[in-house]
């Protein structure tokens, strides 16, 4: 267990690829997916939307493909909250198959709290939500990494 | 310009999320879905797949969101071969829209070349590919950024 359970969903057929597998990009649209939870679980959700006109942006996500998967998967995201600040939030999601100990890839993004209405503009998080979230990270910040993070890409010899 | 545009697509609707613009995971799809138009050019089209059993496997992508994507755009998406050796290629994918200067996202990509069967694994270009990818770096690798690349995420005061 490398983070809190947030989300868990089984594999459209729309997400594999020629290559027989889950295509690069949907296993993003399962972090993505999970965020939504994250968001309903620290009080962000459509009715604070609506009614604040704030919302979280993605500013950065990093993942690594460490594992296929298939069509007859089920994937569980289990969250970390790794750092957080007025504005924003740094995560990590990692997909861990059903009946497999490996974790088949990780996701590390960068959350930003912004206020749409008029214009997009930051925002700091309400007290209560400031709150969850600071919860939150203490639950989980110390919760052992099962895969890499973000970093700089370069061609290594291998 | 920043890259050799080699792929172009309208946005779905259904890539639009309560946020009312392109969700974050469908940047990755775009980018994704150039990168297929990338292995036809280089010669990892559908026949070559299935003849060699080979194709490309991402293993880590790095996206930063600059700028929303709404239903009405249109993207470019163009490319810069960063590097590359005898199984790998690194890539940079930006995300333009139709009518703006600056680029909506970035994408960095690390693909390796693998054959699949009987098991999954690295295998060399063949001559021919490692050819047109080593043209495709020459004509490209120095073409200007217009955007952020991969590195470690991590908040600092703003």
């Amino acid at each position: 267990m490398s983070g809190l359970a947030i989300y868990r969903t089984p594999i459209a057929q729309e997400w594999i690829d020629y290559n027989g597998h889950v295509r690069d990009a949907y296993y993003g649209l399962i972090a993505s997916l999970a965020v939504d939870t994250l968001m309903d679980r620290l009080g962000m959700d459509a009715r604070y939307r609506k009614e604040s006109g704030c919302t979280l942006y993605t500013v950065e996500m990093h993942t690594h493909f460490l594992r296929e998967i298939g069509v007859n998967d089920s994937v569980e995201v289990q969250l970390r909250i790794l750092d957080a600040d007025k504005i924003r939030i740094h995560a990590m999601l990692e997909l861990v198959c059903d009946g497999r100990t490996e974790t088949s890839a990780t996701c590390e993004v960068m959350l930003l709290h912004v206020r749409q209405i008029p214009t997009v503009r930051t925002a700091p998080f309400p007290e209560p939500i400031a709150a969850a979230i600071a919860d939150l990270r203490r639950a989980t910040a110390s919760m052992p990494a099962s895969g890499p993070g973000s970093r700089r890409m370069e061609l290594v010899p291998r």
